[in-house]
């Protein structure tokens, strides 16, 4: 059975590009089931954070190809425990939810820095580098000239400005920042728990993905003041901790395996979704919008 | 001050298409701002359902012009109290809410239809009637020809088969179906609480969109059981009722407005929001796509 269907979605991913409907599509169970051990990759644990909520663990990829200083100073920052007993406090419906210090306004009550940085220069996008895997996505996107996937997460490209970034989805992790653009650097995090906010794009640093515990996220109770800040710090979320996975004992990390972005398997999931084939479906739309692909992720075994 | 912004407006909506950096841009709040009366409508309390949760209502507004039958049916199942006791038996994460009657598969249990009908044929699409107002958007769209809104709500249009359909934004309402496209109508409904899942354009009748209380929905606890069902009864939120607005007294209804989205006012909102003028913005995309522009909503005085 295993064999029959690997042959199944080589078949639909040689003929990627050419008309769908000519093509002997799967559904996105069927790639998931055909996959081989090579079709995913493990997460390096110097690349997780763990983040210990009251009802859960939110599990977060980091993207330090994207945001090398702002994933160096986070980690810098969990490491000094900077986080521990900090909160959640803005969740705004079909935005984002934001944690960071409730007392981050009153210099005296305010948390400590002690080795890491406050602010950092932007990370709002980087050079285009040709050499880094990119498995573009082929029904064009309203916000950018190309988007796809490179190293795992959702990116934008234009070749004519020789820049890339990655895109604000659901589950993308960043550093919020007040008004300069080199105002952030990590002691303020948000994740996106709403309609992809593409406005966003380059105005701020992504350097994370939740891979697992989004819903501990998109489901807390909104924040009922302006931008859905909560009014009432008795509302605020405690965060227990957060921790690089790495710094853990092995028994207590997450150790989580995503698919790879740049493999046949990839774009055969691609045209999954794309050209939807299971019974439910009645018409199969035969065009894709970035954040409508998911990035499998699975518990390793 | 408000004469000022009005003209300013003008001038941005005149100069709609042009390239944004040389109009005069405003920000959203202030196109709400200056508005002007004519700029909102009431919505007739016939198309206005009122759903009572525990955490409080959910207020929907219906689309007849975009799904008569639906809409006559839910009002005749409302009507005939058929939702009143049932429950909120899905929610999965960015995905939809659905509430029905946990005992549908239990045909002696299940509640008893009496005049409204049971399932419908289905209105996925309707007749693209060049008559009815529509505000286009200028950037496209990755899964139709063209997208913008036509009486309040957000539509795709497609010249070619003459068609034109409600589309799977944040906060849409519709009639979940079974594997036969004609197994819907209205007795399981769901609402769009996360990336907007254009795969089900043209897949199932969409016949309303939420204007108040989404938050309501898009909190609810995920469910744990596959496609996000609530595993265990005992997590069913309670629907206490579903009201058509015109049946309540005046007092016990939510009286709301909506910006019209035929007017210059709501050009000038799209452009607000295609060019963010706000200070924290550093970069303007200069482009929208339509699950980002918001219609606002507001309580009437």
């Amino acid at each position: 059975m295993t064999v029959v269907m690997f042959l199944f979605f080589l078949a639909a991913s040689t003929a990627w590009g050419a008309d769908a409907a000519s093509t002997k599509a799967v559904t996105m169970a069927e790639v998931l089931a055909a996959s081989t051990p090579e079709d995913w990759r493990p997460v390096d644990p110097e690349n997780i954070l763990q983040l210990e909520l009251p009802a859960g663990r939110v599990v977060i990829e980091l993207a330090p190809m994207f945001a090398p200083q702002h994933v160096a100073n986070v980690k810098a920052l969990v490491r000094e425990r900077y986080f521990d007993g900090l909160a959640v406090i803005r969740v705004q419906d079909n935005y984002v939810v934001q944690w960071a210090d409730p007392e981050a306004e009153h210099a005296e009550r305010a948390r400590k820095i002690q080795g890491a940085k406050k602010t950092l220069p932007p990370e709002f996008e980087r050079a285009l580098d040709p050499r880094i895997p990119f498995t573009a996505l082929p029904d064009g996107d309203v916000y950018a000239a190309e988007v796809g996937f490179s190293a795992g997460f959702p990116v934008a490209r234009d070749p004519r400005s020789g820049k890339m970034w990655l895109v604000h989805t659901y589950g993308m992790v960043g550093a919020g920042r007040d008004n300069a653009k080199d105002s952030g650097g990590g002691t303020e995090l948000y994740a996106v728990i709403g309609q992809a906010p593409r406005q966003l794009d380059r105005n701020v640093t992504l350097f994370g993905r939740v891979l697992q515990g989004m819903e501990l996220l998109s489901s807390l109770p909104r924040g009922q003041g302006a931008m859905g800040f909560y009014e009432n710090a008795s509302r605020h979320i405690p965060i227990r901790s957060i921790r690089v996975a790495a710094d853990l004992p092995p028994a207590e990390r997450s150790a989580l395996e995503v698919m790879r972005t740049d493999t046949r398997t990839f774009q055969a999931l691609i045209e999954s979704r794309r050209n939807r084939r299971e019974e439910w479906f009645q018409f199969a739309a035969g065009r894709i919008e970035l954040s409508n692909v998911p990035i499998p992720v699975r518990v390793k075994k």
